[in-house]
């Protein structure tokens, strides 16, 4: 193979860090900039190729790379565009094309969750996988589905918004960041771990650990501390997250029949606390036909590697 | 095209009808058969195959059929096998391999909505379309996911299961066939009509024409024949029906951002009634960037023709 790297991009609202990745995952090299300080793209694509070129001279030369992949806020793999992420300085550009015009490389671009799902297949827990669901646990919900082989995109190039499926339709829904309540990113996120337990802790009498703590603030760390300290509340509110996780994984099972669901992000770290009940809940909850037969499984990929790994399987293809 | 035919077989719990089917999608002959009659598989083949021989003749012979296409309860694609099927007198057979002897023709099988779903794509509504979802609505809710073009099977061959999603997790969810609770099917298909009805109509003091029925037995003819006449909880059941079946479509939209949702089946006789909550519904639940985009559509197969056209489908493939 006379062109043996790829460059994946993973553009976050506050940092965007490229690396250099060979074909067996491994990132030989990275760098990164301050995605607020550019607030006119053209500059921020141009320092991204000035800091890119830095990297790459003690490996070779752009020459060896075979493409640009990256994991964007919306970016929407059809078009190449990034449309309507609020996080981001910029709205509305063709940022591949960009980025090709300015490396000279074949540049694609989609949403950090399907980057995520391209890495697991590519180099990590769905490595050899056709069919799987990618699911990121972070501050939101990110889903990347996996259908005979490929990223689902679906008409429009936005599919795979599973954190905003609704799980629960009562009045008392949580409100969601997107406009709409009851959405499962309100109950199965960091962030729905923290209100979570917030409620939980505020209207039970049982002693906790946790009520030691500003009931504003919270997080899934600090309730998975209380569970590995055998505290009885911390496990209920692991139980209940999970399981909201797991029946609504069941609904995902019923829809595309998937060989595992793959987790990634930061409350991945409660382990067996999150990953119990999860696995329960979906067993209740799906057709026999499918009882005990669907994996969940943990991402294996490093998780300062994962998401610049995840953006690089994009320039593969 | 020195092979212009295919034949597509529609095998149900009480008939089995087999067409012949040109590329245009006209039925150019049909013979059935009592499926109960046929407690041997064997038989049952055979009897198809000579039966199937009768309506062959006047048109040609078995040398101008490029295939046979059927579609079978819980048959699955990929192992051309029909696998635990209750309605019917054999279970765990290879009915593709057994097809394929006995008529020399390659066979294909698929269960009866995903069929739908090939016959709404290669003569149907979804004609052109790469990304839809089939929903048929009878006595129960079947569905069909097609994403870039193809029908979607996912790791096991049993993909498309979406009248088994949960709508209602409340301890007083309808129980379902299936062993679980608050499946979609058991509210939005003829049959959750039905309940609906005399759930509604025994719990409201509002005159209804729908009170001098037996309250057992009301059909979702009977609730649209009453809501074609202005009747207030007739519209009431529709209105009840269409919104659990318009959010249930705002989460499948989240999965896989299809073009259109395509209905098939009896409870579309209902029309506008059933239509207008629907899309409502969808709207009011889906994410702000699919809001007004997606298509719902009713089939435009004619019903006689339609489930023997989708089994059809398979077989040009």
């Amino acid at each position: 193979m006379d062109k043996p790297y790829v460059l994946g991009l993973d553009m976050g609202g506050t940092n965007s860090v490229l690396g250099i990745v060979d074909a067996r995952g491994q990132v030989l090299g990275r760098t990164s900039i301050k995605t607020q300080d550019y607030k006119d793209i053209n500059v921020y694509v141009q320092t991204l190729y000035d800091e890119a070129m830095k990297i790459i001279s003690p490996i070779g030369s752009i020459e060896m790379f075979r493409g640009i992949g990256a994991g964007v806020p919306n970016g929407n793999y059809y078009t190449g565009r990034i449309e309507g992420a609020m996080n981001l300085p910029w709205q509305n550009v063709p940022f591949a094309e960009m980025m090709q015009q300015q490396f000279g490389l074949p540049c694609a671009i989609t949403n950090d969750a399907n980057a995520a799902a391209m890495g697991e297949m590519t180099y990590g827990a769905a490595k050899g996988m056709k069919n799987f669901i990618m699911i990121t646990l972070g501050t939101g919900v990110g889903s990347g589905i996996v259908i005979d082989g490929k990223v689902v995109y679906g008409h429009d190039g936005f599919a795979g918004e599973l954190g905003h499926t609704c799980v629960n339709r009562s009045p008392e829904a949580r409100q969601c960041n997107c406009g709409k309540k009851g959405c499962l990113e309100t109950y199965a996120s960091a962030t729905g771990v923290s209100r979570t337990a917030k409620e939980i802790v505020s209207t039970t009498d049982q002693p906790t650990l946790l009520r030691q703590l500003d009931l504003n603030s919270i997080t899934s760390k600090d309730v998975f501390d209380a569970a590995e300290k055998g505290d009885e509340v911390a496990k209920q509110i692991f139980d209940y997250t999970g399981t909201i996780l797991g029946q609504s994984f069941a609904n995902f099972v019923q829809f595309s029949a998937p060989e595992a669901i793959i987790l990634f992000g930061g409350l991945t770290k409660a382990g067996h606390w999150i990953m119990d009940p999860v696995v329960k809940a979906m067993n209740e909850n799906v057709l026999p036909l499918w009882r005990n037969k669907v994996k969940v499984l943990f991402s294996d990929l490093k998780e300062s590697d994962a998401a610049v790994l995840g953006a690089s399987a994009l320039a593969w293809e």
